[in-house]
């Protein structure tokens, strides 16, 4: 049995996964007479594949109850997939490394601070979302279109997100 | 002299102008194991013009003090503009009819109804984000790429949003 506990989500271990979305490192432009600074051009979308279109949706989302068996991961191969948070709660990330198989070894269990959106690359494996403590809404930027842009893979071994995970955030 | 007092945004009012962006009227879609329900996208996004990409970014924007003189308009010619509020308070939406000049008798003053969020067509003429009361965060959704995506242009009329507004609010 392999548990998983949240590391804090850095540029730097998210970089073969994603990126960040942090408005403190956006560029920033003062437009509207100085009435607004734009944060521009947060993240790089990536759904233009097999004649895809990017596409906005929120999701509103119920909280994981803990603890929590990790059964399956998937990952979308046509398109990137952002998600930013409407609130300032922290909520994990769960990815693994790249490859047609998923090796448990690679499983990296991410906790953002609250401010950070992240982007998933194509084709990176990740758990579907994964909300704590309340429903939340979150702006989910990803690909629409023709094409099978969704993969599952269900693991085998027993991986467990504990309970005493919630204490930790 | 031309006071502008703001209407309810409704579908209707707005079709020349845009879409109008809201949970209640989306697709909804049950995923990750009943746990989230996704809204489904939202709105069209319309940015692929002269090689143009979609870009999101946040406008983090301050009140606009009333009461204010319209002195400018604007409209982007190669790209829709989406902007969604991260909070639950109305905005203020000033838009003008087709065409290469402003008749002034075709402004148009919108008051969201706190959980709208807006979708300008390509071309439509509009006034910068009017926000009021607070400084607030808005997610936009535009275009990015070469060509020239801003027109602006100049009113010689007098036309005021009145400091009597912010009551009606």
């Amino acid at each position: 049995m392999i548990e998983l506990f949240p590391r804090a989500l850095s540029a730097e271990a998210f970089a073969p996964f994603g990126e960040i979305i942090c408005l403190d490192d956006a560029e920033k432009l003062s437009i509207n007479q100085g009435l607004t600074t734009r944060f521009h051009d947060l993240f790089n979308i990536d759904t233009a594949d097999n004649g895809g279109r990017t596409i906005v949706s929120v999701f509103r989302t119920e909280p994981l109850p803990l603890p929590h068996r990790i059964e399956i991961m998937e990952r979308h191969p046509l398109g990137s997939q952002a998600f930013l948070p409407m609130d300032d709660e922290p909520f994990l990330v769960l990815v693994a490394g790249p490859g047609d198989e998923i090796n448990t070894d690679s499983l990296m269990l991410f906790k953002t601070d609250g401010h950070q959106g992240i982007n998933f690359f194509k084709n990176t494996w990740h758990h579907f979302q994964i909300g704590l403590g309340k429903t939340r809404d979150f702006i989910v930027v990803d690909r629409g279109g023709d094409g099978a842009n969704l993969e599952e893979l269900k693991l085998d071994q027993t991986i467990l997100i504990p309970a005493s995970v919630m204490t930790q955030l």
